[in-house]
């Protein structure tokens, strides 16, 4: 089987990518071929017994994005993505990026189609920003799309060009809207979410780190670990049961920060949580009073998506995966 | 002011510009420049005091749309659309028409825009199939974008866009979701939901027409009159209270086809209502099933949109307006 990965050299394209060469199959199926993609070639991975090939692409260059699928691969998963606080800076780029580059994939596999038969399994990374407050919590299934970012548009639309394209016959597949992926492991970026990853890497490491809202500000989370099993699942299963709605809001854990820092204490004591300084920072509170707080995730969850039940399950997979078992 | 219609050739199109030229003015302000657009350039009107112009434009072709809009109109109200049927039918000018043809339009708006300050207000003409089957009756006004074809699709994408461009302020306007159109007036045509104007029309003609639904059949509908009055308001109406959702579905008046034939049978009496000839099409019965029944559009009555309470006033508006108040 033939695997084309576009943004695999994200956070969690970089993991997906370990775990198909970790598993060398995907499913029931062994990858044979393995095709990286982002906007600078991504590092080949070690250890993997199929042909592994990567590629430094813009997905805003159609043809580019024509010579991708012009290999027929068998599963495309698309992560590639010019994010939030860029796609809101800089409006062209967000919309090359994030509306033309779904498109410009999509059509190129209808191409490719009218070719010869070709429809492979297309799994496309959407987010829930595309929900904008107000919105009720849980956010129910069947809530509008209503994104006040243009990445959040843009993720908005791609989800129903994928609803069309997968009607037509064009090719199968799904969108899915990540949850906030937290533990983000690396350092301390200036993302306005990084808060929620920060006030539990960096304690959990020996390090500082500062909180910018209250303890009361709830949100949606899943682990790095979940977000490679979403993709997995969402390459591999049955898509029949899903009907004609194929953006699925992935399941996630909702909690406060405040329920956080509890977990961080029962997984690394009081010595870490004395790590966290509280710095309140009007833009940042501004901003995250905005977001989704919980999201109805009974769809997925019957569908088979997983994520954590608790906060300490979290961290527990963040300090399995990043740091060999040890707290810092 | 400078008023610009794109598919100004299209009924509620030559019905809006009829309005304009009537009254010479949008809201209190005079019109002094009204551009027609269509596909082929639509009928100079009549006894209009201002200066009128005409053009054949490919809304598909970006430099045409640039010189549109490179007169910078106050209003522009934009109708142009492959319909559903079509654009089911042909994937790519469905989308070349009515995603670019719209992204194209408030592109050239924002370059416009970034030359020297401009901000004209925008009606973007959408359609209640941006909903597709199952949904409740009404369908909420919080009701996620479900279409279940391209052109439903491609509307539901072009209020996402519209959105977008409004928050990021390069211009102002709404997306406007008409109802099904009922009377159509002209001949009968092909399209599935003919048949709820052809029972009315016809008869009251004193021609026989075909109903091939069962008169259980329940839908959304609107006069042409109703349609003018929505594009009016929504290009003269105070935004503000608005917000940022900015796709607003119009009032209509739900109906069974039982209740249109009554109301035929008060205004025109046995005589008309006996030119309803039945004869069931499976096909038609399968593709109505998946329309919408009634909406929730009390957002938009809120903001001043009016449509018919009752199918006798729908009738009698047709009688009026196209039949000079004689019945067949």
């Amino acid at each position: 089987m033939h695997v084309l990965i576009i943004g695999a050299a994200g956070m969690i394209g970089r993991k997906f990518v370990e775990r198909l060469v970790r598993d060398g199959r995907l499913g029931d199926r062994p990858i044979d071929r393995l095709v990286l993609a982002d906007v600078v070639a991504p590092v080949a991975p070690t250890g993997f017994s199929g042909k592994a090939e990567t590629r430094a692409v813009d997905v805003s260059d159609r043809a580019q994005v024509k010579r991708l699928v012009a290999g027929r691969p068998d599963v495309i998963v698309h992560l590639a993505a010019i994010v939030s606080g860029e796609a809101e800076a800089d409006f062209d780029k967000g919309y090359a990026i994030n509306l033309d580059g779904a498109r410009f994939l999509f059509e190129e596999i209808r191409q490719e189609g009218l070719r010869e038969a070709y429809a492979p399994r297309v799994v496309n990374a959407s987010s829930i920003a595309v929900f904008g407050a107000p919105f009720p919590d849980p956010i129910p299934e069947g809530f509008y799309l209503t994104p006040l970012t243009s990445y959040g548009t843009q993720k908005a639309i791609g989800e129903l060009l994928l609803n069309d394209y997968v009607r037509k016959g064009f090719f199968d597949g799904l969108s899915i809207r990540f949850p906030t992926i937290c533990i983000r492991p690396g350092k301390p970026n200036a993302a306005a979410s990084g808060f929620f990853s920060n006030i539990l890497r960096e304690p959990l490491a020996g390090r500082e780190a500062v909180l910018p809202v209250s303890e009361d500000v709830r949100h949606w989370h899943a682990s790095p670990r979940a977000a490679v099993q979403f993709l997995v699942h969402a390459a591999t299963m049955d898509l029949a049961p899903v009907g004609p709605r194929r953006a699925l809001s992935m399941p996630g854990l909702s909690a406060t920060v405040g329920e956080q820092i509890e977990a961080l204490r029962r997984v690394a004591g009081d010595k870490a949580v004395k790590l966290i300084r509280r710095a309140p920072d009007e833009t940042i509170i501004r901003i995250v009073s905005g977001w989704a707080r919980e999201l109805d995730a009974s769809r997925s969850e019957a569908l088979g998506f997983r994520a954590e039940k608790t906060f300490d399950e979290i961290i527990r997979a963040h300090v399995e995966d990043e740091l060999g078992g040890r707290i810092g």
